[in-house]
């Protein structure tokens, strides 16, 4: 078992306990020096997550920080949060702690990390407030390893409040300004723990997915010399004598792999938008998620080959995320999400039929408008009890000039969205890769031919086949568990 | 068995083919019309790869770019390539195919995709110009997919020639500028496919060790409100009505996290300086593989977690992609790299004692020149056979101001470089994380304190008791392979 390493002293202590000459514990308890890597001590520090009932009577050293701390008479209860994990400890005046020590215990400030040692106990009755509810631990050493502020900004446990009991129970909760003014403290809530993880865990699922079918990871450069797609809301950067742009999109790399016979790739990175807009989903920079596939006869092999991935994710947080889906469910309730398999594909007139026969008038090459789209959610979820489809065969006349045409109905194109929750999550279409039709398409949406020369030059040259294209215009997270969360979620604009 | 689709019809055919009545194949060639998903064919392609004597007799469709053609009398052997795969194919007069027919195969130009019917036939000898080298296809129909331009700006074979062999038997190499200014093409070679699936095999193994350690990646944003490093070599984006910055480094935002109790992040991004120098060493845009731990007692803890790390790359990279580091190896040769187990950890002093013994004058407290870190990697290897090596504890002049003094000598700092091959790959150091002694070293430096105050005050608010810092400022498969390749190796500089 760990002891206490002599040079561990305490360095100061409250002039009213340093005056207490009969101080029988004056060794058990203090500020540490700084960590300046002076020794490496053999201690074994336990996880919060390990103290369970195995661990019953055994000494151990813990480093946390003070959750919350209540002073009773001669005791003194102490909440130690580790992560997301935490444990009830208490110092008692006895053999091991004296009053001054309790006291010096009970006057850590909240947030603090202290490193202590103490005997695990299992309790008779189930500690409800803590993660650990089968032990709590008896503090015989305790030690402030970085003090904290007495006054924080905010308090945690407001920080998890649900927003409903905040304004039918009139209870604290915390404004979003506050909570990015303070981001550090913020980020220590076991809901933003949670949503941080299920974020690493989503690119993780994602990447995993995509390598085991064959797919390459590539990095695009974010400095480019042309704006990349079309000139409006790009960023300009000074790049030493002359202006460079920030990329909007890593698609021309995606494209340039395909043609140079990768077939399969994808890349996760930000993407740059100068959209002065106030909207979830509009921001000046997101992280993309991209795939870019070559296929051999039709798209439906692309359209097939994302929604199983987007299923491989739902499926893998499922299974490997739960404590923490049910973590940010406490503080964000939500139904459960539910998906099909095979994914359902809704080709577009279906999903026209089905919003004309909910009383919406929309003319049959007329874009979906926000309102309507969360409306379609709702209907699909209500007929096929699902909360993903694929929405394919859009109107060739709301899709890009580059966009193939539908051969079968020269009104539609071979393009498509995704959603979650009635919000497009994903959006993907067969680009046109036959110079001449590019250039009958581009000139029918009265582009300029002299400034996507290059573009419509590099097809004939080197293209594959064909060669498809999407774009995942932000993370799915948001829309799996309804939080207002993205993923480039540290962001601090300027 | 696949067999030709019925509508599938050529397109166009040279005219003097097409005026000869008597073709009895006319149908079995042509050129293809445009994929537009017009139908989802039973037809199954098989991967040049999977073309061996277990295929032996069958009949089979390929999908492949037609690597090289060369026609004999009345035959025509092609090399048919799929990403680094290659396979002969030969088409001769007789039952299936026309002397039209043969006329028309030796006719395409290379670098074209063409479907190809064929029956794979086992070989008496081996083929070694080709990967495939125990079949060959017989092919009985040939369809052009996509036709590509009868001159090509580079050759693919002249593309991955030793440059030893271009200098010393005067035989055709590509120079960079061809290479960059025609990178799709370049892209296509055997050694531009291997060191790419390397590049994404070194960050699928990075990410792959560190959540298996308990890490969580992270993202962190980009467009800055201040610069992250100092003001000098960074970007300026206009930003709507102000300006913004590119960030020199998720540093800050690491940090954010270890106080905000992830315990362990990392993050895969790029990074931007604003260095006007044209060596390997410095560039505008670079993706960084960046670690932050906390670590308990003392900064060792992290340098064998992240030695760890590297030393599980370099055995993932040996152990699953074999084939690609002999592609590479096949043009720029080189000795397999080593290195030990556990890594070798030398001290900053011990290093000068070996440089000074081969006759170099340094100073204590003088940092290492690029030549004469070269040297130290040869001397070490010739030592220790490792190509792979922690320095430690560098002095404290040579560090910037954040980085803690080594408690033992105040002269020494608590900091190191790891070196692959004689260059630096990564920097690291314990931060100091007292803000009196940070504030102490900052006027040592003679730094203005009003320009750090945010930085200062913010560690006694929340921070822990330690944390750690380390930037890997490049990716290591340059130094791992000794390619001239860096990992935003598509970057287009204005």
């Amino acid at each position: 078992m760990p002891s206490a390493s002599a040079s561990r002293k305490s360095q100061e202590k409250p002039r009213e306990i340093m005056d207490a000459a009969e101080d029988y514990a004056k060794e058990r308890y203090g500020v540490s020096s700084m960590i300046q890597s002076q020794e490496k001590p053999d201690r074994v520090l336990v996880r919060v997550s390990d103290l369970t009932v195995h661990k019953a009577d055994e000494v151990v050293w813990v480093r946390a920080r003070i959750h919350t701390s209540r002073a009773k008479g001669k005791q003194c209860f102490l909440v130690l949060r580790q992560q997301q994990f935490n444990v009830q400890a208490l110092v008692a005046v006895g053999d091991h702690a004296s009053k001054q020590m309790v006291k010096f215990a009970a006057n850590i400030n909240k947030e603090s990390i202290v490193d202590v040692e103490g005997v695990v106990r299992k309790v008779n009755q189930k500690i409800g407030s803590c993660t650990q509810q089968d032990v709590e631990l008896h503090i015989q050493k305790i030690y402030v390893i970085s003090l904290a502020e007495p006054r924080l900004p905010l308090q945690l446990d407001d920080a998890v409040r649900p927003e409903v009991e905040g304004e039918e129970e009139g209870r604290a909760t915390v404004n979003q300004d506050t909570r990015l003014d303070n981001r550090v403290i913020d980020l220590r809530t076991s809901t933003s723990q949670a949503v941080f993880r299920l974020q690493s865990g989503i690119c993780h699922l994602f990447r995993e997915t995509l390598i085991n079918k064959g797919f390459v990871e590539i990095q695009t450069p974010k400095i480019i010399s042309a704006a990349s797609e079309g000139g409006a809301n790009v960023f300009t950067v000074s790049y030493f004598k002359n202006n460079a742009y920030l990329a909007q999109s890593p698609q021309l790399y995606k494209q340039m792999c395909i043609c140079a016979d990768f077939e399969k790739v994808f890349c996760i990175g930000p993407v740059f938008r100068a959209e002065d807009s106030n909207t979830h989903r509009h921001l000046t920079e997101f992280v993309g998620l991209d795939i870019e596939m070559a296929f051999n006869y039709h798209y439906h092999e692309v359209v097939e080959e994302i929604a199983d991935t987007l299923v491989q994710i739902f499926k893998g947080l499922q299974k490997r995320f739960q404590t923490e889906i049910q973590t940010v469910n406490k503080q964000f309730p939500c139904e459960p999400f539910k998906f099909l398999e095979p994914t359902l594909r809704l080709e577009y007139c279906e999903a026209l039929a089905m919003l004309r026969e909910a009383g919406i008038e929309m003319g049959d090459e007329e874009d979906l408008s926000t309102p309507n789209e969360k409306l379609l959610g709702r209907l699909v979820k209500e007929k096929y009890d699902t909360d993903f489809y694929i929405l394919d065969k859009y109107p060739l006349a709301v899709r890009p000039f580059y966009t193939m045409p539908d051969p079968r109905n020269p009104r539609q194109s071979n393009s498509y969205d995704m959603f979650m929750r009635g919000e497009e999550i994903l959006s993907g279409a067969q680009r046109i890769h036959d110079p001449q039709l590019l250039t009958e398409r581009a000139l029918h949406h009265g582009i300029d031919l002299e400034k996507i020369k290059a573009y419509i030059e590099f097809l004939p040259l080197w293209s594959p086949s064909s060669c498809w294209r999407r774009h995942w215009a932000g993370t799915s997270d948001d829309a799996v568990f309804g939080i207002a969360q993205c993923s480039s979620d540290l962001n601090v604009p300027p």
